[in-house]
């Protein structure tokens, strides 16, 4: 069921663009936690639109109500459910996309799928929306990795095919723009404008680091880690493509350059280096879980574009009118920690019943 | 439950590369439908190990034997189960291996979330020969998918960093090397053979199209295409880079550049790009879906590489003896295909519920 | 996890008695399906409680509120949410029963299992007050199953050890106190009042016809028709027993009793009696698919109980205040609709796959 | 899917009865666990088939064949799969049958699920034979919840109408037929004969005790105990009832009656009673897990039957050859152990993991 995804912490998505509210639930979570509401609200921040030229001028408040399972902000063992209410709709603004779908969005094929029935509004349940109710959920299990010592990193990697610089060893989650290098970032910046100014998009690469991870979590063939990680960074929307430490590289490798040696550091079993990401077999090795995900540019774009209109099958020139992001790359990026987490938790919780 | 994966056709995966058989069980498939056991034996050869020098010398008749689910090669309506004896074992060769990991492999991995009790003989579980049902399931699938119209071709993208030339438009199941172009082919093959004479390994890239797909398949945010096929795909050892369309590229495009304009061809609504993968909103548009896979060099390689004692905890020179594929991309060509099967058969059963 | 369920359209449940509110998750209904809302709460009202002398004083509107999933009142193809708000809350109420558990209710498995973190307040998320959200789940699939020309019939068949006369052939959905026999029915809420004016409580047992289903619905082993409906009725608070078609006579029987004669009827195959529930190998034979679920009586009652101080250890002499229902049968006969609705439009859906 | 059940060891039956084999994969047994097989061994033949006057003539010798998950008897940690090849067939035997369905099986209903492509032959895969694996499976999870000191004990409660006498306190498992009164055995078995002496058969009821849980076990709505051992026991052939604690009797009391009051023995909270079969909120309370089973009579009788030939809707007179228990409850007393085994050992695993 494709809104529902996890073995022990099981997340459900719900919600349209412009229906009355988006939400999630979140079963399984441990009886007792207590969750940091100022932190979970910071990290929300970090994803909300409207904060500065970057990105759509919609704006949200996008503080998520909880309506159960949290009894004085501690979770009491049972779902836990937390909606955000759609205030800012203008659902005016899509009518007239219903007979020609946008090129680069589901219009079309919601249209086939749902007959119809769809809601074509803002994208509907297909809406990059939905990754609100995502942080939230993936914000509860970032803050229960914390506690065991699990910390999740990310940084934008790439835009517009400028990359950044240096290794990502810290947070960058206090920066506006979150890569390593500031000025590779502000290069970046530069290039977003430039391609909003003519009424275009650009995509971009974010890089995802879990540290702290024991070793041995994961399970063997289709749970492990990659396919865990594989299957909830794809439900972000945009998401085109996903590689795990050295990942497309490792093709052009030789064996004896893309294995890590094995060593010990402090009497631990470390690999010397790390071109794995951290898994061997599905299953972590103590070593960083290390990703990249693959952004396309936001397809709405003012720019003119081909499509068809379903009733006549006659071809029809496209704006897309609306709010949008120019690249959705800057906001996307605590969409993957969140996603991170919500793999990576429901993992740990499989290793602690063997 | 890591060896289970699909909704409506469920796959169970098990055993062991040294244990007395490895096999499979595949439920929910519509009963009534034959099965063509020539075209799949036909299909299972192209995983079969032994074959050139660029496969292990380990033979196997990889014979698959039905226990149930068919009768008179007919589907019954209940689990199709079959089973391939591992009758060239030889446990003794990995003995050694077991307080010393091989780099690059699951063993470190396996020791510490098995604690000691996992099956190493081979990789036990985690041995490539698991591809082997893979294979029975996947090809049973491709058999029912082409009679929906549906084809799935496939092809050797890259190996040691040669990329192959031309489009991806007919099988490539008939060559021995099965790339688009022969020339590109040899010269992949010259690199394998090079590795393999200094006891190396390389990797590569395999690309898949899913052809004649309709639109209207697939499902929203943690069921689309995408997460299906990722899911499965990350179930072949050794993959650790999946990308849709035109991928980790998309993220160096403007939207106008990556946005697959709508138009119609033969009264019928198509791209004309499909830069997409035939994929929107996780939902197949009617274009080829396609992928491509990065495979990671074969971690066993003869050369010595650096390993530890988990006992002692001091450093080891290590050989990984026994018999291996220098490359195994040419035999993962079938793999992929059957995994891409077996996702998107499942996608197809689940639209016709709606 | 044990607040979702189904295959084909999966029902999350969620709240707790006096949380903001509780609610529900469908998803997996077909697109363009229209929910008569006014025949929606014409079913929830007969769920609803206070309403009458026999059930508990408690108020709430019950009018379940919908997030999403709906447009205009169609499905859209994505997730329904709905939830309704707890108004009429006092916790208050509760306090003194955290350390003294009420015996037949949850309160001491759950302080075992979540450690003392559950939301104790009227029973949390073990309230009978999640049937409400189940009732609105369940009240949509009924409206689709009679769409398709399947409707579900119940009745009181005991309370108090007092038998219902008469077959259930016709729907008692517009009683208020819903039994074939008016007469026995008088007797019952007779009964009902006797044990509340004792400050005591009755048990009793809801019989359910699910008529027009076609033959071969349900699947073998573990989803057979049993299967799933004991799986969802077993979810209704109170329920200790569950029997199909004849149940617990038949192990008194002789097969040549027990066995269902086949016949023809208007050129129809159907058996002469139906002592198997219409159920044979868990899959329906065409005839009306019957079961009896057994209800416990209240476990809230005033008389006074003996119970166990959690912290001292030291016995308890214990009266439950609070407003509850003396019997909990006349308010659960819709929801064991509603659960059958659910088991039954499931097994549908995943019929439409073969 | 039908065959395959258990969210944390999941369990997957394969096979028909007259196909090669019959199985079962156990997915989820944690690594390092010693599997006794002599014990195992014992444990399948209290179910095993031709040992006295009461059951069917045809033997099997009923060895499972261990393929994979086990390495020298100990658990490896993935997937443990075994078969047991079906040797004494006799498919000739349901040739006429085809188009005649005998009353009280699936042959009807498998027909027209299937299409006429379902494996006819013994009831396929509707065969009591499938719980032959079951047994294999649930015969381990039984010894792996001896290790934590939880036994499953059982007895036939009641046969042809006459019923056991005495509590279940211990074992019956040394019983050639396991009743606790030996007198009321003999009854029993005496009913037995002759309803078979007339061409016919009987139904009965079996009980299960689960002694040794402690509280907490289980989960809220629908994984509560109940819902899981219903799921799993009516996954047994000829199941048609199910009961915990007291059951329908319940329905018949006051609250004041059923509660079962706390109190505390030997420093432990216990209750007075145990009417409610040790679950509470779905949740077990430490006290023992009880729970009784209807088994209507075997369907297959010499006697004639009516039945109808489906190609030409004319009424037949119907007499069942074959080989068949005249009661099938002696031999469904392990099936329920296993059932019970498997549900339990499932929601322990799900406990480690809070």
């Amino acid at each position: 069921m494709s809104s529902t995804i996890g073995d022990n912490v099981r997340l459900t998505l719900f919600g349209q663009s412009h229906a009355p509210a988006v939400g999630m639930t979140l079963e399984g979570l441990p009886a007792g936690e207590t969750v940091d509401m100022a932190a979970l609200a910071a990290f929300l921040k970090r994803r909300a639109p409207g904060q500065n030229a970057l990105s759509t001028p919609r704006r949200e408040a996008d503080e998520p109500e909880f309506l159960c399972g949290l009894v004085n902000g501690v979770t009491c063992g049972t779902p836990v459910t937390a909606i955000i209410r759609n205030t800012d709709t203008r659902p005016g603004d899509y009518d007239s996309l219903k007979v020609v779908p946008r090129p680069g969005h589901a219009d079309y094929t919601a249209q086939v799928k749902f007959g119809g029935a769809q809601d074509a509004a803002g994208g509907g349940h297909f809406s990059g929306r939905l990754t609100a109710p995502l942080c939230v959920a993936g914000g509860i299990c970032k803050q229960l990795l914390e506690k065991e010592g699990v910390v999740i990193l990310s940084r934008i990697a790439a835009v517009a095919g400028i990359e950044d610089e240096g290794a990502l060893t810290a947070s960058t989650a206090e920066k506006a723009f979150p890569t390593v290098s500031d000025e590779r970032g502000e290069a970046m910046q530069a290039a977003i404008l430039a391609a909003k100014a003519e009424g275009d998009s650009v995509g971009g690469i974010v890089e995802c680091a879990v540290i702290g991870l024991p070793a041995g979590v994961g399970d063997p063939i289709f749970d492990g880690m990659e396919n865990r990680v594989a299957r909830m960074i794809f439900g972000i929307p945009a998401v085109k493509g996903l590689e795990f430490g050295d990942g497309f590289a490792l093709a052009a490798m030789r064996g004896s350059e893309s294995n890590d040696p094995f060593c010990v550091r402090e009497g631990r079993v470390e690999t010397v280096t790390n071109r794995c990401g951290g898994i061997l077999g599905g299953i972590t090795d103590g070593m960083p879980l290390t990703f990249r995900v693959a952004f396309k540019p936001t397809p709405s774009i003012a720019k003119s574009q081909q499509s068809v209109d379903l009733e006549t099958l006659r071809p029809v020139a496209l704006r897309v009118p609306g709010r949008h992001d120019p690249c959705v790359v800057p906001r996307a990026v605590p969409c993957v920690e969140a996603a991170a987490a919500l793999a990576v938790y429901d993992a740990l919780l499989e290793r602690r019943k063997a």
